[in-house]
């Protein structure tokens, strides 16, 4: 039986509306899940979560199992309890995280074998060991182990991270024994269509709960990005969710909705936030700017976050300036309410068939953004 | 008329309950006030701070006035609207600070010449001055300007500090033009108990809205403390408030309490929590320690805050080693809780005329605590 309910195909575009009913609830797509990499948005309290509307968390295995470890999450009852997040949880497997932040990664075809980026120790996971790890953490739902190749890595390098991939699947899915947790598999492939083609049947065959665009947003012309993942859906079953990894900015959700496209994490809202900037219907503020000194407005007069509710520019400048701890929560519960307001926005699009519409009018991203980069066209 | 109502006087000691009436609310005391140095209690948002009990704020006017500057908090239609938090706020005049933080303190008749610990800029601020930017920050309390000697002053430089603000006292008396703003005294005088009568006097003279005891918790011995502050009250009003600047423990406050000390504010709870150091009903628990990694308790069974009826010790130690920013939000939330509920217990002591045995129970200060430090008998 599918997680996934397809409620609504957009007669303009091939955004669709639908819900996905997990463990510990239920999820409104397309959605936007912020990042609880260590089990924590960052600066927020549960509570604060709920309030930016997002439906489901992203946390990360890979830095889980290495601190506190997995151990101690399942003592807690499992990362919900731990975290006080009641609500449904994703967690990335790391391969990600494993390749990019461990020193010395070494994959073989059990497994990866590395330092960790906390302390060096050696320390060695099979594809068995991440299913389990995840069943341990109790989310909601577990990726499978993959192989992410570079950007820039060659044809060669990428069908044999594909196929590698492939030969993982093959085992996490045997590996499984939680009826209650989802796992979706990971389509590879760069930016290769018949590679991500045979990467999908092959993902297919396995029966996941979903499937996931990996490796991608990995340093690939922005365009190829969008190409790639219009190029992929259709290869992909219509009754089961599809998740691309790690994006992204606004116009990259609105391109990638529009390519039927259901679930999306990125730390751009929240990392951004501690840096200070911060996304508005009128495009990017640098907070930390002088001409926000005095400025008695809202960050956004369209938003009704809490910080924008109670509080001004001037007030949110002199946080950042002054290194309050209360600007990373004021300036990421913005940023992430903001992301949330957008996936909103899009659901009513698709269920009145207007997304089409919805994307032209670049409402999501005013002509001021491109200056400052966060959004591209 | 007085701002305080002097509603008990406990039949055991010398501690008493009374009502703070004030621009912006009602404060009952003995109160304790988080410190918001910037205007900001760290980590937390307003709601959270009226979650712990607190009914009023410390802020300091020399912080405020070298950033963002009086003008910019002015604009925002002062302090309260400026930090979103529309209960008593008392600000401290920063003589303290400009003596300790800032380079080059210069101190004449006319005021204080000094250094930016900020930029290096150079301010001259008159005691008219200190006045003025409290004025238009809109505080519920303004202090005067004290010169404050180091704890281990001898007689003859704290005498002079004793009578230099003294002159500055009466300057400031005659500087005030806001009918909604009380403005407090400050008693010199160190160790000296004469000197403090003597100071107690000249304040009581001009006919301030309270008093303060200053000059102590510089240093000087622990007992000393008590000794003077027991010492010195008897000189003051008993129809107005007593507010001892910058104390402590909580020993400090439940001794300072028994000498008929109405107002307290101290760092100590939030810049503990930051430290991962939490105050609990059985002793000081050090979140960090090992010890907590698995423990599935909360910080303090006695304790009903947000952190405490959601979160595990080993979760809040994961987040202050993983330094996720929510460990200040969660650890301060239940250090400042903890000076609340204390504060609330000596309230309802002092109402049923059991201070004394309240005091010797020592319910409010295991004897682990010692241990740590934290509390000292």
């Amino acid at each position: 039986m599918s997680i996934f309910r397809l409620l609504h195909e957009d007669a303009t575009s091939r955004a669709r509306r639908g819900r996905l009913t997990l463990a510990h609830g239920v999820v409104e797509t397309p959605a936007f899940m912020p990042v609880a990499t260590h089990g924590s948005v960052k600066g927020l309290t549960p509570q604060q979560i709920h309030d930016t509307g997002a439906e489901i968390i992203l946390s990360n295995a890979y830095h889980l199992w290495l601190r506190p470890g997995c151990d101690v999450v399942e003592t807690a009852g499992g990362l919900h309890r731990f975290c006080g997040w009641d609500g449904p949880i994703l967690t990335d497997s790391g391969g990600y995280q494993i390749f990019s932040l461990a020193a010395l990664a070494l994959v073989t075809d059990d497994g990866v074998t590395f330092r960790s980026h906390i302390d060096g120790s050696a320390h060695t996971l099979t594809v068995e060991d991440v299913v389990r790890a995840q069943e341990r953490l109790g989310s909601d739902i577990a990726m499978i182990l993959d192989e992410c190749p570079p950007g820039d890595a060659d044809r060669a390098t990428v069908a044999a991270a594909t196929e590698r991939t492939a030969r993982w699947a093959e085992r996490a899915a045997a590996a499984r024994s939680r009826a209650d947790q989802a796992v979706f598999g990971i389509v590879q492939g760069g930016t290769h269509l018949d590679l991500r083609e045979q990467s999908a049947r092959a993902m297919i065959r396995l029966g996941f709960d979903g499937y996931a665009l990996g490796g991608l947003s990995v340093g690939e012309p922005r365009p190829d990005t969008w190409r790639v993942a219009a190029s992929t859906t259709p290869h992909l079953p219509a009754d089961h969710p599809r998740y691309f990894m790690g994006a992204g900015t606004p116009t990259d959700l609105v391109r990638l909705v529009a390519a039927g496209v259901d679930l999306f994490d990125c730390v751009l809202p929240t990392r951004l936030a501690r840096n200070g900037t911060l996304f508005t219907s009128a495009g990017p503020v640098v907070i930390r700017h002088a001409c926000h000194v005095a400025d008695p407005r809202p960050v956004d007069e369209a938003c009704d976050c809490y910080a924008c509710r109670h509080f001004s520019r001037a007030y949110l400048r002199h946080l950042v300036m002054a290194r309050e701890p209360l600007a990373v929560t004021l300036n990421t519960l913005h940023n992430v309410t903001y992301y949330e307001r957008l996936m909103l926005r899009m659901r009513e699009a698709i269920a009145t068939d207007t997304f089409e519409a919805f994307a032209a009018s670049r409402e999501w991203a005013p002509p001021a953004a491109s200056e400052e980069g966060i959004w591209t066209a």
